[in-house]
């Protein structure tokens, strides 16, 4: 697709009507020559001058920015303007003719589906149901337990237990929003990446990234029915309890203690070794490690505090 | 069954030993020739004049209510009875000697299983370990990504995406109890039908109705580990962010947004347009649009000053 | 393995040197002779003296406690030494050449996976993509929907229904820490025995004992998207609606209910007939029947009562 081409389906005015061929959509900060980038948010702003991308959606008034010899494709919707456009780079479920590769002692069940161009490493066992999808790259000693799926282009490491029914690598949940209250899908590139050493357990969901990857760092253990969303960073050994949730793009720092039910709005930082009380809600990010609960969060020894206060207030 | 063997199962006794079949079972006001219905709630006691049913089970202090040619089947547990008689009248799981039809440029994986009955419309993709049960209907473009999950009877529109793992059609929790303490299962008569330009994240679950349907309207988009009721209707342009609930009979309007790990009670109206913040739980239902914080639910403004209240007796 | 050589892999000092062999781990209180059991918490130092086990890891201030006979391993960590041990004792998946038996009028889907060992009852439906681990037990009249996977060892009653994607006898969440910060995962021995007449929704999931049993009782009615621990008991006729949750080792008396979203923490007993209130939060044991809310959790009564407090204050 032409930087022209583009230009015509977003209805947008380019003057230079430019014949370049744009092969992906990526951030302003990672994307390559032949990438098309755009700013929605103005904390990316920062990110403007120094794009590789060869276009940029984005509003009139911060074209200036630009390097000279990047396109800019004028937009006041620009992140409506990249949800139409990601559907035509995404990318499809099966288009590799490269058969899977299996490493030696590793069993695969005659129900699972290993698409092509998947690796695994040895001494693997691939359970009944399981999926693989294209171009997943999966180490060695890995457990797969049954019905669960991979989605093309993840990355496992070794000495990874994934147990029976847990997705990792759907899409996440991204819309933009028309003026008519429609949400436009925004098609989800990235991937997941799962280190080593890592534990998951039964029917819980990990969702892929935008662009980039959702990681989930090494000697990382998750239970069953959690949910973590899209470019989230759960860092090393970390322990999430039974249904807590992770939403897009928050970074857990290593060791961080997640109770049961608990959960973090998106775009957090929560600091290494922090423990979030089973039920804990966090709003803003947590730069100092502690003993943290309720919601609205605060220190465990505040909480346990308002707690007796309240109790007071009951018998008053 | 006749209404008279319906009667000896119930052991009530009926006047009338009547030898007209009984097909099935619906609610007062949806029951047609042939089918039996009952009373269980005074708020249906207006459709009892009405109704169609050619029997009803119900206290014998509302039997004067019925139609003449309707015969009242009295009984002081009409829920317990229709539980119990349900069994008899639920749908086996397969009951079609249709071949499954498949539309144009359609991909089913050999490990999918297609009921006899199902119709698919063209240029889907059923993927591996799917389940599409007797005389569901899909429509075109639609994905349904690995073991996702179809009971019988549900209906699906077109350009609809469906994650892994999620289960459309389960049984909803309905039972009734005994003295005893013992829960009769209320067999699940229904379907789920899901409109156009729906997207579904991974291992959510939407049960199917008791009777009629369960309803996702066209444009909604619901993401992962989601749980919605049986008879719920979730209307046009809905965004359900990740491990919120809808009880049973719950009905949003169009363009409500629930945040992550929202709920709302069972029978409840949302009103269009209407915000529910992350973990709010609902227990009335919402006249008028606006954002919800809180459980019990407020104005998230004033959720906000409820807040800063406790904070300061924190303080004190 | 012989003590002398666990005694090795957990750097141990053993004078006794022992070549009996060790097959198994168990608690204090149901090791037999030829098994190993530990101490890591001090409330079940009382087993000390009555124990079975062939040796036992403990604190050297507490190997005093011990029947002479029994083989004293000391360690400051004998959680974390059980925990590595645990590893050489699992089961592995596939372990039995027994054809599984499947009873008379049962259907068993073409993509279903029994493993051997596993014996099914009469007029059950096994669906696609099931999984029926080794050695799993099932009675009669037990419909497991798509995609359900039992684990290796789990038992079911007669008269079950499971729904799809429901997960029986994943590991529970059980690992040791070393001083570093990573876990050591401590494999799980046990099952799930799933009494008659249990019937249990969709993308469920209950985790197998470390030792012994899960157990769901008799008549017990579970909905979907929910946690259930391991070594939790649930008892008789219980009901728990979507999305709530058990923590390990928590046991329900009969007739308990739990609201959506409700949850309780580990090694609590929850008193029969007591219902918890949707969202309630439970930290305490209960050991009088009632309706309770909130968290902290309180009587519902009480609750109201905060609730129109903090509304007031709210105004003032």
């Amino acid at each position: 697709m032409t930087i022209r081409e583009i230009a015509q389906l977003c209805e947008i005015e380019c003057t230079s009507m430019d014949e370049n061929v744009i092969s992906g959509i990526n951030t302003l900060k990672d994307a390559q020559k032949g990438e098309i980038s755009f700013l929605s948010d103005s904390k990316y702003e920062k990110d403007l001058s120094t794009t590789n991308a060869s276009a940029v959606l984005l509003p009139s008034n911060k074209s200036y920015l630009l390097p000279k010899n990047v396109v800019a494709l004028i937009s006041d919707e620009p992140y409506l303007m990249v949800a139409k456009l990601s559907k035509y780079f995404s990318k499809p479920i099966q288009n590799s003719s490269i058969k899977p590769i299996i490493g030696v002692n590793t069993t695969v069940y005659p129900t699972a589906h290993i698409e092509n161009g998947a690796k695994i490493g040895s001494d693997c066992i691939i359970m009944s149901g399981v999926y693989v999808g294209t171009d997943v790259v999966i180490g060695d000693n890995v457990i797969l337990y049954p019905n669960v799926c991979v989605y093309r282009d993840c990355v496992i490491g070794s000495n990874v237990m994934i147990h029976a029914g847990t997705v990792v690598g759907s899409d996440g949940f991204g819309y933009a929003h028309t003026k008519k209250g429609e949400h436009i899908k925004l098609y989800q590139n990235g991937n997941v990446v799962i280190e080593d050493d890592v534990e998951i357990g039964a029917n819980t969901t990990i969702d892929c990234a935008v662009f980039g990857s959702t990681l989930i760092k090494h000697g990382t253990k998750i239970d069953n029915l959690i949910q973590i969303g899209h470019n989230c960073v759960v860092g090393e050994h970390c322990i999430m309890v039974s249904q807590s949730g992770l939403a897009g793009s928050t970074t857990l720092g290593r060791n961080v203690v997640m109770g049961g039910q608990s959960a973090t709005a998106g775009h957090l930082n929560i600091a290494a070794f922090t423990t979030l009380a089973a039920r804990s809600g966090v709003t803003k990010s947590i730069t100092e490690a502690g003993v943290y609960s309720g919601f609205p969060l605060m220190e465990h020894k505040l909480w346990l505090k308002l707690q007796a206060k309240l109790a007071k207030i009951l018998q008053s």
